[in-house]
């Protein structure tokens, strides 16, 4: 979001598009295949498109779409009124064919060849939804020029390397609004991703309305959920543009909304309400540790397995589920259940006794059985996180693999092993607040798993964005644009990894994204805009440019340390509406700054010393008017220290570049200054800290959790 | 929107709330009755909300919405978890009590009165509805100070002037996306406005869907309808916010989307299909005063209105729709048939001699009683644009006065005379492009009526949004902030007519209304961003802060004049993306402008003189930043002589200040920067004349339509 750029001209240069060598296309996910040709085909008013195929409503809503799109985009009036496919102008420009038309579906032909030549545009595809794929990679060779837009002349074979390419929403623990998911589907179909899976229900809120059981959504949701007419909207909207839709209702834990509304599922009595604190509701005074051993010990809200009461309970709420969500897939979690409910109750412990079940686990594995067979009814298959796999678990259940610790490749080698296939989630976690570099060079596949086994075993990747420190307005700053190089390790071939070139494209489809999809950029003046009370909003937006929030679930663990608080950080009821939850997790600003210093400290030329020389001292002076907005800001009050760490932070930079002070104790000053503070960072730590040594520091290959 | 005023400090003083004086409150709509009390009440962390009355799920919903709000205003962690009305804390600093939960309806009682003292705040109202309105209020209260946030000690007793205030949105023309129409509803109920008056049907589109008639949306629609699902959540949200939704199926003429779909209604067979080039398809190489006539003299769409058939398809059609807007009214249009399609079919001029009509009015007139009972099987009151009244009209028929020529205070005085009521729309078109004080300072009681003869007959007023120029993507720019001045005209008493004071608060909603409803601050910068392809924005919206649409309907004109051309401006096909459609109604940098040059004429003082200055710097400067950035920028390059008109129009206003050059000279020069081009014109010509002659004109009493 170039707004953040007051005045700084100075990174224009390297975004700007003039003559494209293959490598500065900014295409994203990066096709398997490009071969740059000479020439250029120009937009002009009498672009038209013709479709061939055997019909298709969605195409032709797509074509549509992409034709009144770059009809916004380039400002150029077309000739056409309407594309149906039926009235193909005999000079159209762009021709799509495809073969055949299909559903959205796991599996299903994703690919498509775009030769674009200086007279005209061809794209085809086997099916549909490849032909779609196709728009959206021809959009993005778009580029403006002179006094017009045009396309590079180009060929472009592409397919999809995997057939599962995910975006998990938690919309349980803080609501996300419907128009927000809408816009998230939006964005899914300009990077090609093909799965939406909504994650409908834990603890905090069930988000769905049943007509069969109305209190799931009258107990458990307050008020917050998606109506059965907003799914089916939901669902066509995702299949028109290829994409599908998995709902995960969590069991037999996390299910606290379901019990406040059928307590008689529960393995315990109590006075079930939808939660409030993540989980940790009970536990008084704790640390770190005593809060890990709390929750592998403490009796949580979980589904009675035993009784046949349960199960005609999940058949018949199942089979209604099943009517609104058509797609193959049904999650059913199976995450994080320690057992102790189960043990303590002397019925269900019976029932294991009987069953001839030693642990807890053969239990949740009855369960997910009893579930697999429910589904088998209604034509499902059953997703379950990685804990559903067992040696008894039937085959045809997906595996979604989440925990990063180091078994992770033997456990996705067991569970391809007995011939299930796997989601890989370890990795892609958004709520872990990591730069993307990190998700994207993380491969799904793990080294140990020979080609063959992967090709059959790993369905593919989903990037999951947990909801503790997200709603409906961030949830669009959180998950993009750092979903997108997700996006690309899905589709794009594993050799496909610089980093330093993901992100120049990174910053052009989040151009992209914010244009046709997601109001990230309308959000992020947003949270900042009522700090100032709608005053000067710039010293405000500067500051966020260049912090970003604290790596790994720190701050998540701070208010788990802290919950009988008032003012615990995260519990549902807190606001987010601080600088940790408005700042972006990648910093553009701080990457192109970070390519300054590089290229200074590399040729240790006047120009880039100038234009950081200026950019440091725009920071430093941010303070004044930072300081003179605070006197009717609560907010800025707060977080004034922020404002004068990055204005002490530039200022011992500057003195630095003017050989001015002692290096170590500038080092020593800069590294004080960098400490996290109200859940942020500073973004330009490294850069900073390269000015006084005068070595800039690689990117760290990994973060830690905690 | 303060981003605009990239180092503007300048206006801050205006704008920050220090200790209040009565005059000073942000208050829009201006409740009947405010008594400022000393002291303030603050919020804390223990704030809290009780509720008492008999129960209303949407009041219940209305604070829980305001207790959110007000947290991620305030940043505030407050201590409950849900308000339910049930558990009401025993120390709650705010109780809503209410006597009564009444429907959404016109001539409910929608008053309240609130009580804030240091200790408590007291919110009462007959209604729950009423109770809703007082939460608005309060929530306009809320001010920053120091470290926190306060609401004013304060006596407030409210109650509307009109018990109709609506806002017509034209979605027939552009379509406007559902989730915008939602945003909407957030923004009536934040400025008290209780109708949304969607004109769903026109030439271009067809636009709600039916099942009984599918081919309606399948024909007339282009892909983009309402499904009646989302007309069910529409109502139940507007419901929810003591707003009703009218429905508008504009007929006789204005029905070419129709008629695509079922062309046995029309009055001549044709190849019909939803038009494109609203109303002057046939129209070659027209004048101003060929238009006009053949706007009379043509045949255009219409529907028949001699066959019962077409009574049994709207019989069953009304049927259909009252079934899924349960509101008590249905708009039929009636506006601008010309009775030409009439004239020319022998049958119907067969039918006319048969009952002896006279004219095409009196058809007309025969057509409008037929629906007139169709609508009251279905328990509906009809309303039609003005030409719908006629001395045999029903008098349960309610009038919308729309047509802004002389006889207006005449034909509503007859209208009232014959005892049927009336909304006033003109003086309220917003597509006029007129600022917002026009509209605020025009009474919706015409001076000719009594009292009495207005408090019976004058139902209230509607802001009118047509959509020619107007899409999803700017829909929100162009109906806010200006339609909060008209709400507060159909709200407020009539006395309240300070333009000064109500742009002050003007801007101080517009932050309001962003913060909590429509997303216009993010489509502010949309589309400038895609001007400069996401490069720095600040210089175009420099440049779109200070210009602002030409009055009147200047631009669709010019469009009508040129229907032959590919590049005719106004094409439902042409993108609206260029500075007309992005900028602003009321430039706020101009008020704040004009305030200081008034300042500095009073007082020629330094301060206001310094700021001046600097201001004139800044434009005059932009011109280098904006030509840098148009070297990339297609549209850049396109509009770059409105940028040179500010540089230099700032210039000479400099040399003005500096005493340098010759006044008539630089008159001259400056009406000559400040003629209209590119459909715009500069919002600060006034105040650059100003300080060339050292008088500020006051701002026009009224603008010219063409």
């Amino acid at each position: 979001m170039r707004i953040i750029f007051t005045t700084l001209l100075i990174f224009s240069g390297l975004l700007s598009a003039g003559a494209q060598a293959p490598d500065s296309l900014n295409l994203m996910p990066r096709p398997q295949a490009v071969k740059l040709q000479t020439g250029k085909f120009v937009f002009t008013g009498r672009f038209a498109i013709g479709i061939n195929g055997p019909g298709s409503p969605k195409l032709i809503a797509a074509a549509n779409r992409f034709y009144l799109t770059l009809g916004k985009r380039t400002g150029v009036v077309f000739p056409q009124e309407y594309i149906s496919g039926k009235e193909n102008p005999a000079d159209a420009q762009l021709t799509i064919s495809y073969q055949k038309s299909i559903n959205a579906a796991i599996g299903m032909d994703e690919s498509y060849t775009l030769t674009v030549t200086p007279e005209k545009i061809a794209l085809t595809a086997p099916t549909d939804i490849g032909a779609g794929r196709g728009l959206e990679t021809l959009y993005q060779l778009v580029t403006p020029a002179g006094s017009g837009f045009y396309c590079p002349a180009v060929e472009i074979n592409d397919v999809p390397r995997f057939k599962w390419r995910g975006l998990m929403i938690d919309v349980a623990r803080h609501f996300i609004p419907f128009d927000v998911l809408k816009r998230n589907v939006d964005a899914m179909a300009i990077v090609k991703m093909n799965v939406l899976h909504l994650h409908l229900s834990d603890d905090e809120g069930f988000r769905v309305e049943s007509k069969v059981y109305p209190k799931l959504q009258e107990n458990g949701s307050n008020g917050s959920f998606y109506t059965q007419d907003q799914v089916k909207e939901l669902v066509n909207y995702a299949h028109d543009r290829g994409i599908i839709i998995v709902p995960e209702f969590d069991l037999p834990g996390h299910c606290s909304s379901i019990l406040a509304a059928y307590p008689f599922l529960a393995s315990y009595p109590a006075s079930y309400k939808p939660a409030r604190r993540f989980n940790v509701d009970t536990i008084k005074n704790p640390s770190l540790g005593k809060i890990m051993q709390l929750i592998n010990q403490t009796q949580t809200p979980t589904i009675d397995p035993t009784k046949e009461t349960t199960y005609v309970f999940f058949d018949r709420f199942f089979k209604e589920m099943s009517g609104i969500f058509p797609d193959a897939y049904l999650h059913v979690g199976a995450d994080e259940n320690n057992g102790v409910a189960w043990k303590q109750n002397p019925q269900i412990a019976a029932f294991m006794k009987a069953k001839s079940m030693k642990t807890t686990d053969d239990l949740q594995a009855y369960f997910v059985n009893r579930m697999h067979g429910i589904a088998q009814k209604y034509n499902k298959r059953i997703i379950g996180w990685e804990e559903t796999f067992n040696a008894t678990v039937p085959q045809d259940v997906i595996i979604q693999k989440w925990k990063p610790a180091a078994p992770a490749d033997t456990l996705v080698k067991s569970i391809v092993g007995h011939h299930n296939q796997v989601i890989v989630s370890a990795g892609y976690y958004l709520d872990l607040y990591f730069p993307a570099y990190i998700h994207y060079l993380t491969d799904p596949v793990p080294a140990n798993l020979t080609a063959t086994a992967a090709d059959k075993g790993i369905l593919g990747g989903e990037a999951a964005m947990w909801s503790e420190l997200v709603d409906g307005g961030n949830e669009e700053i959180r998950v993009w644009p750092r979903t997108a190089a997700i996006a690309e390790r899905f589709w794009s071939a594993a050799g496909v990894r610089d980093a330093d070139d993901m992100y120049r494209r990174l910053w052009a489809v989040d151009f992209e994204l914010n244009d046709r999809a997601v109001n990230e950029y309308g959000n992020y003046i947003k949270i900042p805009d009522r700090w100032v009370n709608d005053e000067d909003l710039n010293p405000a937006i500067t500051l966020c440019n260049v912090y970003t929030q604290v790596k790994g679930y720190k701050r998540l663990m701070a208010a788990l340390l802290s919950p009988g608080e008032v003012h615990a950080k995260t519990t549902l009821t807190t606001p987010l509406v601080g600088i940790a939850d408005a700042v972006h997790t990648d910093s553009e600003t701080g990457w192109y700054f970070r390519h300054w210093v590089a290229t200074y400290l590399d040729k240790h030329d006047a120009a880039s010393l100038a234009q950081i020389k200026s950019q440091l001292q725009r920071w430093q002076s941010n303070k004044a008017r930072f300081d003179a907005l605070a006197a009717n800001s609560p907010y800025l009050q707060q977080i004034a220290d922020l404002s004068d760490n990055l204005s002490n932070a530039a200022g011992i930079a500057l003195q630095a570049l003017n050989n001015e002070g002692i290096k170590d104790d500038q080092l020593k000053q800069l590294q004080q200054l960098e400490k996290p503070h109200h859940d942020v960072q500073l973004a330009i730590g490294q850069s900073l800290e390269a000015l006084v040594t005068g070595k800039l520091k690689p990117e760290p290959a990994a973060y830690s959790m905690f």
